[in-house]
């Protein structure tokens, strides 16, 4: 099929972590070093995601953190920031904010308070958003994770908005933990150009084969190079060496909780304790799992020499 | 025991439901009309909460409609506006505008992104709101809706915060549906002072000898005098038949979606039809059920008539 959209974001995308001095308040600074390391070694800016604490975050500060981002002279194509909140005005604010950045897609959660929503309703939901932000330039990637959202996207779903809005629904992350269902997204949709991302770079070797577009992971905040690797050469000799080593490394993060066990291997790379703050409700490591965090990963191979920004 | 407080939000409050023009635009004229009614009516304004669709509104559309009901002359001390977010900021910001309007108190949701969050996590989620907001006059009434949440607020953390803020937090109210954990927290905390609202009036002639404040209850929208005069009159003769006609008229709402039900009972009872629009992802009630809630409220000796704004 021929491909209107200019540029698609394609590959390996991190939800970037979100650095905060002690006091709580956003560091700037840190953030666009960090934002900048990740386009250095192939990843994408999947900013203000789950991993991004975002929805810790106020509209006004992701509105000013993108700015941010762009006056460093960061490029809006290869951004595709969250811009999904409970409420129908915000996220419109923020979806118009990031498309008018010229920002290369928008990952948007379903409004997530009310539960047990119906797909009339979601659609309904999304369906007034798009037509509000009333702009040919919107890529939108759905965001499936029911297990924090509580609110899940079903297939169906995404075929009624893709049969009625197919120049806006670019694809679909899937968070749900579920292959089954991933791969389903993938069967269905890969063939009308949807660009499914699975959420773990686990997958990509299964993934990248069926017509996955990448991935959208965690890890890629502190492991983005090889899984790049990986995205580029699935096809080569190289990619059971690199699946295998993204893999034992990702399975490390696996075992404590993901957000702030990358900002303690951050904080650790780059001797910055600053890093380790997170925002509540979420909490520091505990002393014991931040030691064996480093010590596996070690073991695991992982590089703390190459997260260093310049 | 002595109560610093000087006033007190007790007896029933309404989760006020906000009311929208077609083009889902809040209707600001509209919901001071309904204040004062309310008002009139007995019921304190639990304005922003779950059944105000607070969460599909921004902070700012927040912000203004608290001063639009200032400005109309309603009293503040009155109002008990919902400010929990899943932002700490935004949370922040909306509760230090209630405290500085003179709110009678705050109800806060606990951050609702993220799941299987600890007390010890929640614990310092509420403790950095209320060390940031730093106001003496701030009460805070703590609000366990798990279903919608995801983050149920234990007996233990209310327990701790109390401890810690004991001239901060004023009171909880319980949505959990679960009769055992509201009695609970009644039998608890009444002692200490602090005021438990269960989320029904169906409950009040159980809960209010036991010690509990009043109640917070959607229903209060629509049916305010009689659930006010039995919160005032439960000790009488009429106690008991009050308590039943106002539990006859909650059960009919029982069996349909609460919040579009109580816009279709403004909407019939007032004749304006904007007053059916709830904002995506919630929805109007089909048509049927709409005629079956009239005829059953009809039935149940729901008087119309009463809900016209002067």
């Amino acid at each position: 099929m021929i491909d209107a959209r200019p540029t698609r974001l394609r590959g390996v995308l991190a939800p970037v972590v979100t650095p905060f001095h002690a006091n709580l308040d956003v560091n700037a600074g840190e953030f666009v070093r960090h934002c900048a390391w990740l386009l250095e070694n192939g990843a994408g800016l999947a900013i203000f995601g789950t991993n991004s604490e975002a929805n810790s975050l106020s509209v006004a500060e992701r509105i000013r953190l993108t700015e941010t981002l762009l006056e460093a002279g960061l490029p809006a194509s290869s951004m595709m920031p969250g811009t999904g909140t409970s409420s129908l005005v915000d996220t419109v604010s923020l979806t118009r904010h990031a498309v008018h950045a010229g920002a290369g897609g928008v990952l948007m959660l379903p409004p997530f308070f009310y539960k047990k929503i119906s797909d009339d309703a979601l659609f309904a939901y999304y369906a007034e958003v798009i037509e509000r932000v009333a702009d040919e330039r919107l890529s939108l990637y759905l965001y499936n994770i029911p297990a924090l959202s509580g609110v899940p996207i079903s297939l169906d779903l995404i075929e009624r908005l893709l049969t009625r809005y197919p120049d806006t629904i670019a694809g679909v992350k899937d968070s749900s933990g579920d292959w089954a269902n991933t791969k389903a997204m993938i069967d269905v949709f890969a063939r009308d150009g949807l660009d499914i991302f699975p959420a773990s770079e686990a997958l990509l070797s299964t993934a990248l084969p069926l017509g996955a577009a990448g991935c959208i992971s965690a890890t890629a905040n502190v492991n983005p190079r090889n899984i790049a690797l990986l995205c580029e050469r699935w096809r080569s000799e190289e990619a059971t060496a690199l699946q295998d080593s993204v893999t034992r490394i990702r399975k490390v993060f696996e075992s404590v909780p993901m957000i702030p066990a990358m900002k303690q291997v951050i904080a650790h790379a780059t001797d910055d304790g600053e890093w380790l703050t997170v925002r509540p409700p979420l909490e520091q490591l505990k002393q014991d799992n931040s030691a064996r965090l480093i010590d596996e990963l070690t073991m695991a191979g992982f590089k703390f020499e190459n997260l260093r920004y310049r």
